[in-house]
């Protein structure tokens, strides 16, 4: 069945009772608006949208696959503020030729991150398109807490992060080996991803098999560890932000906002890159590039005090300096890094 | 100067500053989210889409009326609530080729809604795509009060209507004149909307430029009257709801969430009919079934007891009933009304 062959208020009628209706929510879906508790006075919001081809391939990516995704990056970014998520609305523009069953599976997706988290998926909005756009906005409640901004680093600080480093770009390359066109790599590893691990190879070495299929999955549905962020405000941390562009590229946007440098330390990222260096055997891919510069792992970068113990899972990364004169934002053991500094959406570097 | 020639970052420094801050705001764009006051403990949250050749051509519509309209069909479901709108957060996806003052220009048309009303544009996120996509999600402020829902109107009270109806739906049909294919009707209507009422003729009959320019500027520019949602409901109103898909359908909504009956009167429609006339001569359209079911205009349709009275725009077009066995939700004059109910997205129906 194509979305084509309901109307609006049918395919509603498919979407809505998989969403969760949320702990905060007073009104749910079905009104002009929705209703949400904010207890402190303030709310968080933030907002992402998902573009078919340029940040999902539907080759590879079912529905729920993407509705993880949207919900995943939406919510790491309140987690980012140091609040507890409470709800989301979404918008949805879909091609009429488009299978019904993937828009039920994007709602089984929001619904398999939010709910779980007591986090309502409140309202929406359907359309028709030549490709598949979702956009996503998420709330979350501080809890009393002041936000964590991007903005109060300050040197001595230690610099922390929680979350994976570059598996999510390692897993875009395994998928690209056969160039996204669907061939026997490609379903293999789809597969696997989405029913357990599958029994073929996945890479042409067909060597690690495993490993590969979960670096895969980190790409095709990211797991952000969202209770760090709150973790963390109640630590002290001094400032933080959802890495989805690349470690570099993250690190520099706290750095400038702050106004200080942040000297990142090889050695506390050398078992990160290890990790990737049987896909990057397979790919040609270079592992440092990717812990470095890859995105959309959706991990927490924060500043503690020096003297404040790190939540788990936070580990510790770097070191705050100040800065002087034209010294780089992010030094590598104190020295510019030389790997390109993560994703630009437009112009591709 | 198109968007593929900056970086994401220097696009988002000429967005960035034409967005206005917002009473509410508490930390704006910038930072992972944004934080906004929810004085009451509680807040509205609303969200639509926009997807172009479906809901605007860009023949047609400037980036600055595009913004427009996302700002005021998200800010007219907040008022719809009864809710006074604090801030709005936007995604947009957009083609590499597209003019970088197409994208400013979207940013001054939230604005140029927003500012005057003190509500923030607090935060957003930007992506390429083969075509340009607005999504926006609105919040308010419901002062204390309770929600106005659509499942409220008793038989009894009064049905009124705040704003215009069938003037979007009629100039559509006058742009459509000409096949939307930017011949000089268009150019015409364009230049005329956008710099104030042309010279030219607007339609192929040449008899009433003004009027024509004034409809086409309602389907470009919709203005909704955003005042009159808090006001209705101090005023008690029962039930309330956006017009967005056209008076009989979005009147049947009302009517099902409460389990009534709507009857209109012909009579109270008969004005907005007759404005019509001259545009209808012109298109070979129906006045009445703009009027029953052009969607878009972002009037206000509300119920109220008998005995509270109107605040101004509201008008009354009829009266609540009590809804007995298999009668139509929305009845005109008593009778099943003979025109088609609306628009829908996916059906076009």
């Amino acid at each position: 069945m194509r979305v084509a062959d309901l109307t609006e208020e049918q395919l509603l009628a498919l979407i809505v009772p998989e969403l969760p209706r949320g702990a905060a929510t007073q009104v749910g879906p079905g009104d002009d608006a929705a209703v949400v508790a904010a207890p402190d006075g303030r709310f968080v919001v933030t907002t992402d949208v998902l573009v078919e081809d340029r940040h999902f391939r539907r080759v590879w990516s079912s529905g729920e696959d993407v509705g993880r995704r949207a919900a995943v990056q939406n919510l790491a970014d309140v987690a980012a503020m140091g609040a507890v998520p409470t709800s989301l609305v979404v918008t949805l523009a879909v091609p009429a030729e488009l299978d019904v069953a993937w828009v039920v599976g994007l709602a089984r997706g929001l619904a398999a991150v939010c709910a779980p988290l007591g986090v309502g998926v409140v309202g929406g909005d359907l359309s028709g398109s030549p490709l598949v756009v979702v956009s996503v906005a998420a709330h979350g409640d501080l809890q009393g807490r002041a936000p964590v901004l991007r903005s109060g680093a300050r040197a001595g600080d230690v610099v922390a992060h929680a979350g994976t480093l570059g598996r999510s770009a390692a897993g875009l390359a395994l998928l690209d080996l056969d160039g996204g066109l669907g061939g026997p790599v490609t379903e293999s590893l789809s597969g696997g991803v989405q029913g357990g691990v599958g029994q073929g190879g996945v890479g042409r070495a067909g060597s690690d098999d495993e490993a590969h299929v979960r670096l895969v999955g980190t790409f095709l549905r990211p797991s952000a560890p969202l209770d760090a962020g709150p973790d963390a405000a109640r630590a002290g941390a001094t400032a933080m932000l959802d890495v989805s562009d690349g470690l570099l590229r993250d690190a520099g946007r706290l750095a400038r906002a702050s106004g200080v440098r942040l000297d990142l330390h090889a050695d506390a990222l050398a078992a990160d890159v290890a990790d990737l260096a049987e896909a990057a055997a397979v790919t040609g891919g270079d592992p440092w590039a990717w812990v470095l510069g890859g995105g959309e792992d959706h991990g927490l970068l924060a500043t503690f005090p020096a003297d404040a113990p790190l939540p788990a899972p936070f580990r510790p990364v770097g070191r705050v300096a100040a800065r002087e004169g034209d010294e780089p934002d992010v030094t590598l053991d104190g020295a510019a890094p030389t790997t390109a500094p993560g994703w630009d959406h437009f112009a591709g570097r």
